[in-house]
């Protein structure tokens, strides 16, 4: 890759509630799971980071933070439904147009952003805590840099299929749990001009965010979604195409919102 | 497959209004597009055909309508913004738990339905219209079935890349246009249990709709979007497994909408 | 789909050496795994059913043979090897050229057929009999017709990731294994104008082919890849297209072997 | 990304006998298609580049070549019969191990690495040379990187639809001529451990590989195509998986060849 100065900026939103008020969750998150993943992502010099919760002004996510991120890290639980619609679209658009990518972890299956973005119910089957075992199906993509062929996560949630969502571009992960079910646990997913990245680990009573491979995952996956800077322009728009367009504006015959035809070298008639 | 009384349910949406106020719509659909596509799918008699308007009373989809459909195809174009929002969160639903198939056509790739299902801002680049030649990319697809490897659409309206959409599933079609374009004309997505087909002919004043082959694909696409009668159960709601679900209940620990083990006979612990 | 009087000719093909020799396998499949199937099959009028067997003149497949099938289910294990290698050529091509649908069973994941058709070393990770929960990932899929959210084996044969194939274009089951392992165990794909599908289950020591989910899995997979025959002509060949061409081949500019171009009304200039 | 002192070492293969026969193709390609391509990849400093002709000893690719190649880039048109095929075997498995990246141009759609990969005859339909417009649909994938919404090629080979191929995982390039074809013109596949980018453009009397653009998604093509350095250790072969490994081959009971179970600590028993 060529070397470039410009750092991917990361905004880590979280819904930040049972770190305050749950002790399992407090005493392995104290300064909530987003700083954890926040700490350990700062290490890399090309990331620049942020933290956001849904109990800051503007739900974290004013218009100056969010069009200044480059990849949006997503986890929320039990407060989904507060998340505000209109914020809702906006994180959707700022994907569709290629101007962020989106990370959903563990219970962000159900959140706004994630629902709205892919398309989906995000449902899934649920269960107690219990070993699961991650398993890297595609080592040869990017996400799956660094990460072995499995590794244990000694306790983890159940999420277990059948897991409602579209059939991913590229599915990454799948996972094992004791009780006999299985998982697709970390896949992409494209739409418009945005990259999409969903990954199972993250109960809020585990400690799957001081997991090594769980953290070189999102590492890898913010490289992955974040979006390309050097993508031709697109706006969130239906262009018109004419022909002769100058010509047509200045005799009233088209507006000035209508675009050039493709190659007026062509010689297409009007 | 297996003989089988039961017919495919389908309801045609048309905004409806072209047709009666401009005079080459009125001409070339004098009842509607969608009465036009209704009667040639009413030929067939695994079919049973509705057709629904948005001036129609509940916007022509009461849930009556709605809960007996099988296949919704829909045809907007104008007044995309007046589709009632909790409508097509109800039929977006429908489609993501498998009991309806749903088929955009035309100027659908930015109705409200099509977007919220698939997850897009459906944006494209349009123009004049003019000779498009639809080519058939994957023969041995149910969809292309009958469809010879390319026809000639003389007048249609130009859709054209970049066309913003999710990967398709199956790319099925594509098509050239006169002035140097071409599009990604017809494919499919599947999202949860739901089956989707979007399809480019079909402008207003255009005789698409009178054209074998387009008729032969919505056909096919009818078949194909169908819902499977033997899938299993599948509610919208993230069911919590537990152990011991009936003991646990009689001893108020476990609600009861919370379901079974996956195997109890896997003697899992609790 | 329209009522028609052609049958599905399904040819089951099985190296069929184990059924001879080892006691457990001869137990369970006295005629043969192959015949076990094709017994099932036969029952629905839509299928014509004939046997093919390694040891048999031609390896089973005379052209005579292979040429009036259209879909080829494939079991062999330890004599991958002998399998004649101009003979997967023509079942490559068959497959190719969109006349004859392919279903790999358990241990023809090593298959030479499967390896050539779909591009891939099939390599996975295998081990001893254990319980294998079966996991419906795609209840709207055809292959999924009458299949419950998941069912458990009993006794099968480990086959457990990293499966090294290309990524699907459907996934549809994933399993589970008691010591830890999952799998993709159903998935489908697409090459040139060809269906495929492969399934894990079905050691030759197991009953896998008595369980009435593994015989309806595979009773749609044979719908499923049966080859559209409404589907426009294609030959194996790369058609040189030019202008004008019957002038040009009375002028002796043009071989006949070439063909005309798109659309001779478009007025293409030669 | 990391900053690495690696190189990714490119070897790009070529017929070369159209640049000592054909005058066009000689004015054009003096040292070679391969040399001009080299030519521009060399001037970035990521890149070590080989060069390799039919005509070479080894048809170019001795051992220790291959083993030293990172991606490799493939122009072949008239001679694809005389390539070896225990060579074509030989980057087959290299392809699928994850140890090198195949990039296939122009009418490399027909050669035998390449059919052999992807698993397709590659057959497609073509003509005289004509405008083809080069159509980006996929803006944010790395290989779109720095190219423009579309692009016109003055002068190419027609290479058109149907185009016998899988469904690609990413379709990001389309094309348009002017005798009214398309074409599905740049694609990626994923088989195994491996990554495959398909480009229509190059035939031997168009200057195509003296475009910018072109040039470019051949320089972005080999960066997404490059193994990962990091992949965990993947081999040729089907492990079999034991409990209590070491002990049993002590007692004779298994071979060294077998591997450990996913996790001893989840204490299975044998």
């Amino acid at each position: 890759m060529e070397t470039t100065e410009r750092k991917i900026r990361v905004t880590l939103w979280n819904e930040f509630r049972h770190e305050k008020t749950n002790e399992a969750a407090k005493a392995l998150y104290p300064e909530g799971i987003h700083a954890c993943i926040g700490k350990y992502l700062a290490q890399f010099p090309q990331f620049e980071i942020k933290l956001a919760a849904l109990d800051d002004p503007d739900q974290g996510l004013p218009d100056e933070v969010l069009n200044a991120t480059d990849v949006l890290i997503w986890w929320g639980h039990m407060a989904h439904g507060e998340v505000n619609d209109a914020l809702v679209t906006k994180i959707q658009r700022r994907v569709y147009l290629g101007k962020m990518g989106f990370i959903a972890l563990h219970s962000a299956h159900h959140s706004k952003p994630f629902r709205a973005i892919v398309g989906t119910t995000g449902n899934l089957t649920w269960g107690r805590e219990q070993r699961e075992i991650m398993w890297n199906l595609l080592p040869s993509h990017p996400i799956a840099a660094g990460v072995p062929k499995n590794f244990l996560i000694e306790e983890e949630e159940l999420y277990a299929e059948p897991f409602f969502i579209p059939q991913p571009n590229e599915l990454i992960f799948g996972s094992w749990y004791e009780d006999g079910y299985i998982f697709r646990a970390g896949m992409t997913f494209l739409r418009d001009a945005g990259r999409i990245f969903y990954f199972q680990p993250g109960h809020e009573t585990c400690p799957s965010f001081h997991n090594p491979h769980v953290l070189r995952v999102i590492k890898n996956a913010v490289l992955w979604t974040a979006p390309s800077e050097e993508k031709y322009e697109y706006r969130d728009e239906c262009p018109h195409v004419v022909q002769n367009l100058a010509e047509r504006i200045a005799a009233g015959k088209a507006k000035s919102n209508m675009t050039d035809p493709v190659f007026t070298e062509l010689g297409i008639k009007d």
